[in-house]
């Protein structure tokens, strides 16, 4: 682990000469190295932080595992985690990529038996075929989210120009990540958040969702978002919505979305209202 | 002010003939009702808290009014600028809108002096041709910021069934919105940060943009959402990078986005680099 800097990512002629030479050390002797210009590995079910990160040492153990090449957003991706409750089973910042590649973690991540959702930040890919391949065969068995940054041509040239693989289109990167079954994520909130539904829920059988709010605009938002999203709200048979009138108001409209309205604040009916929706 | 519930929002006759009747004595008396079914209506200003939310009394005076068909939709909104410490003009929780409509609404808050952003979550629209002719002459003025609900067919046939004016379809009164000069919403997030930038800062003059971070890959993803949005990062004069190299590192790649790298915790460092860009 090579947390130094210094090296390729200063765009000069000596920073990627030193790298060079270092690549061809390692190498030879074959051994792989994580960085340079990397913030480090946890590794919290043995309790390793070989990071320059004190607080990386808060991590929980859990089944996502984190691999950034920007010591920066590995930090940020795994506070959030952290503050959401959601454990890592490693983490990994990826820096320079000297000689260890993004599709090699990914073969590393997809036979430990602690990972079950596999997050990544990427920048570029040394060899896109390759992980792409490999990907193909992980997604089958864990979930893979990629954050792909450097979307902007100028931006990628740096880091494409001399694989020249792929383009620094990011539609087109999309594209592929589809097709190769990764899912391709557009936020740092939108990572966590699908991180977390990954991690804490079962897979989907279907796509019939019941939303419960405690106001009748939040619950309408949320069917809005379901429609957008391909999800259809489930049609509650006569006799739920019979219980659920009597549970929340013979008044009130009860239908799905479900407005909470006035019991919101009353865990107990809330639970069974729940219970009669999950029965359906 | 009509917080009481048990009228239209019920889709029942009676609650319909209820608010028919409510509606009628109004109008002949020369009076309009905020409601029924609705949270009430706020004005900082002069300490008022017209309704059954306590902690709403705790909104601070400011630029920014919100008018919304929902109470907890509206109430979210307040808490949430609320804790931005963005302050509000004027909050409406319009509900039922009995004989009360957005375009009244638009019409009031484009004379309130108090008023410079107009943020408004609405579900349906009674009289849509007026509130885009009113929208198209105030949104010259002052910004004004729409999340529209209600977006799937189903769920708009209620509320529009009856004035048959505009297509339950989102993607229609996007491009209305648009034409109008509204900022179409697509989240409560989006809505709270875009009110934000426009409560605090001063209309743009340019699409020229730097970008300061902590890190690489932060900056990295500020600049391809940058680009996305049709933004340009900003190229720095010769004598910026010169002094942006002095002031960060001199090892360290200086270029827009600024990766404030190891003087990141220096605020007084941070400052000079800002001093620096801004002059630039």
């Amino acid at each position: 682990i090579m947390l130094t800097s210094g090296f390729k990512e200063l765009g000069t002629q000596i920073g990627l000469e030193l790298q060079d030479r270092i690549r061809d050390v390692a190498d030879k002797g074959g051994m792989k190295i994580v960085g340079p210009n990397c913030l480090g590995v946890v590794n919290p079910q043995v309790n390793l932080n070989a990071t320059f990160g004190v607080e990386l040492g808060l991590i929980n153990p859990g089944s996502v595992a984190v691999a950034a090449q920007s010591g920066a957003v590995s930090q940020y991706i795994a506070d959030a985690l952290t503050s959401n409750n959601v454990g890592i089973s490693k983490f990994i910042s990826m820096g320079n990529r000297c000689n260890l590649y993004f599709d090699e973690i990914l073969e590393y991540l997809a036979q430990d038996e602690q990972t079950r959702v596999i997050v990544m930040y990427i920048e570029g890919l040394e060899r896109p075929r390759q992980f792409m391949s490999v990907a193909k065969q992980v997604a089958r068995r864990k979930p893979i989210l990629v954050y792909k940054a450097g979307r902007n041509e100028k931006l990628n040239q740096a880091s494409l120009s001399h694989t020249g693989a792929l383009a620094g289109n990011y539609e087109l990167y999309k594209a592929v990540f589809t097709q190769t079954g990764i899912i391709a994520i557009n936020s740092m909130t939108e990572l966590v958040d699908v991180t977390k539904a990954l991690a804490f829920q079962p897979p989907s059988s279907g796509n019939r969702v019941a939303v419960l709010s405690g106001g009748a605009g939040p619950g309408i938002i949320m069917a809005d978002k379901c429609h957008e999203l391909g999800l259809s709200l489930a049609e509650f048979s006569p006799a739920t919505l019979r219980q659920l009138r009597q549970l929340i108001s013979p008044l009130n409209p009860v239908d799905n979305p479900v407005d909470l309205a006035w019991v919101s604040g009353n865990f107990d009916a809330c639970r069974q209202v729940l219970k009669v929706v999950i029965e359906d």
